[in-house]
């Protein structure tokens, strides 16, 4: 028999069951706008050691529960992780993004990589996602994560972020033989990683997708979605009795929603250039849809975040089968105060909208 | 009667007429990818300069035409002239974007912030337009520009470029009214600007939504295409007795294809993420399309060039209304050659196309 979750409107909106609210989660969270996250960061010393410190991990993750009432706890973990057990050398500079010490800049480099095994390179995380679960006593329900093939691959070629991926783009059009390989193995690396993510603890598992909007519409499918589509055949689907549903989200994706939807995921991550309406009739009751709202709403008086929240609702409509959630991560500048806001309006409103459809 | 054009396949294409080839000319063709245009950029001293400078100005709009058989001259110019005409300070710090030495910050700022004359605070402008058409004399059309109402807004009110738009997103969530006061203002700037350019001889135009694409669904139409829509309607559609059309590009807009072709523009620009033929299907025979090859392409062998133009040709297809382009500006770091490879395999392939269809 399933472990017994208190809460677990998230799996049922997932499924696109009938719930009595829309539940709610926020892409990062766990992050830089809370205190004491960044509280716990200070004591960690730098964003790797938190990552990689199962118990700080396991803090960072539950501080936003403690103060929303969320209807899902996020795995803390860093997206690059799994090019970090195999090999590349993950660093952060104070005040830039992420950088590999050995980005993937050689055909022998690539010939050499291989998928890293969860339980050894990558067992700090098992550990988080262990000791998460035993934090969460069954509250609520915790997801897992993986970027995708792709977007790992964009920061293993480029070596950091970028705006225009000149080095992964050139690889990609010059030698996609070479950056077919990679996908391969990292194709392999997130499913074996996610797998052991849920036989740890995870009861359901999101992959984002970053950079696939970058990609021409021809690429997309070549060299992002058939990955992606590839790991979702290979994942256990279930997990303590229970489905473990895995949402996929590419960032700038809203052109390409029909493949999406016929990649086997359980749902979609929306981003807030997206119509909800308009993606709903696109993708039909396949799968269930989550997002939506620009997280720079998050910026505005409190009114005003109100009146937006209303609009997102308003536009998936009350039918079942939507996670509410921002377009993309949380900046760091939003008030704490805000997300209460958010969070309160969601479960307000999401319950009149069903009462409305009822009556 | 009109001043005869010696090409005038883009006029012709813009008007989806039917064309011996498909006409082609590339975002930023005038800039630091030719040596010639860094020497004179050299011999200006700055980028404000050089774009200030009307014989120069000429002198790199002219460069990619001697190199290659384009179709088109665009204005060298910046997309910032206008709010610098309003007052506020454009600068080019080296090795960074623009920034302006006076933002919108404050609501007197806003208050007091009106259209330019551009027969006066932006002469140099027409002059090179002027400039420009005497050294064409006559052999392809010279496109004009500006940057949207809400792209302009977008620096005038961050004071530079962004991320996320911070700045510019909270007055848009918290001060509506001021951003509205600012499109307004923008919109008049803007058709002045562009009919001006036209009365000095720019024989179609385009419009430049750069961060369109960064607004949500719902903001999209309020605060970007309504008001590109107000200035398309009061647009010169006629100079020398010829129609003189209007694209329109909105970076990241591909969702937004329909709305954008009842815009009232002749033609849409289309990024390297959309589809051609999806494209084409949702907009019908109403408009033409202009685009939409990835600018990294150029960064690839020969081979590769023009294997992925033909990809392209062949999704646009060889119906009337096509106008090859890139899907967003030329990379400083393409080769020149590349360049020659692009146009030649456009000119050929799209020959080739064609008279298979007649055949």
């Amino acid at each position: 028999m399933p472990a017994r979750i208190e809460n677990d409107t998230l799996l049922r909106a997932l499924a696109r069951e009938a719930t009595p609210y829309t539940p709610v989660w926020l892409m990062r969270q766990a992050g830089r706008y809370l205190p004491e996250y960044n509280a716990t960061r200070a004591r960690a010393g730098d964003f790797l050691s938190l990552a990689k410190t199962p118990a700080l991990a396991t803090e960072v993750t539950l501080q936003p529960l403690e103060r929303y009432p969320l209807d899902a706890a996020i795995l803390f973990s860093d997206i690059l992780t799994v090019p970090d057990a195999m090999g590349l050398g993950l660093e952060f500079s104070s005040g830039e993004g992420p950088r590999f010490a050995r980005p993937l800049q050689d055909e022998a480099a690539i010939a050499n990589l291989s998928a890293p095994d969860p339980s050894r390179e990558l067992r700090y995380v098992l550990d988080a996602v262990r000791e998460i679960r035993r934090a969460l006593g069954g509250r609520v329900p915790l997801i897992g994560f993986s970027g995708s093939p792709y977007t790992l691959a964009c920061y293993m070629v480029e070596g950091a972020g970028s705006s225009d991926w000149r080095r992964l783009k050139t690889m990609l059009y010059a030698r996609p033989d070479l950056l077919h390989r990679v996908l391969a193995v990292n194709a392999q690396a997130v499913t074996d990683y996610l797998n052991a993510q849920i036989e740890a603890g995870a009861q359901a598992v999101m992959i984002f997708d970053t950079w696939g909007g970058t990609l021409s519409n021809a690429g997309y499918e070549t060299f992002s979605l058939g990955y992606t589509r590839r790991v979702i055949a290979a994942l256990r689907g279930e997990a303590e009795g229970r489905r473990v549903p895995c949402i996929l989200f590419t960032k700038g994706g809203g052109q390409w929603l029909e493949a999406m939807a016929a990649s086997g995921a359980d749902a979609l991550g929306l981003d807030w250039t997206t119509d909800p309406h308009a993606a709903r009739r696109r993708v039909g009751s396949r799968v269930a849809l989550q997002g939506n709202l620009d997280p720079m709403a998050l910026l505005a008086p409190h009114a005003v975040i109100r009146g937006q929240v209303r609009q997102v609702l308003d536009a998936f409509g009350p039918a079942p089968g939507h996670v509410f959630n921002l377009g993309h991560g949380i900046s760091q500048f939003t008030a704490p105060d805000a997300v209460a806001e958010l969070v309160d309006e969601v479960r307000t409103y999401s319950r009149k909208l069903r009462a409305r459809l009822a009556g």
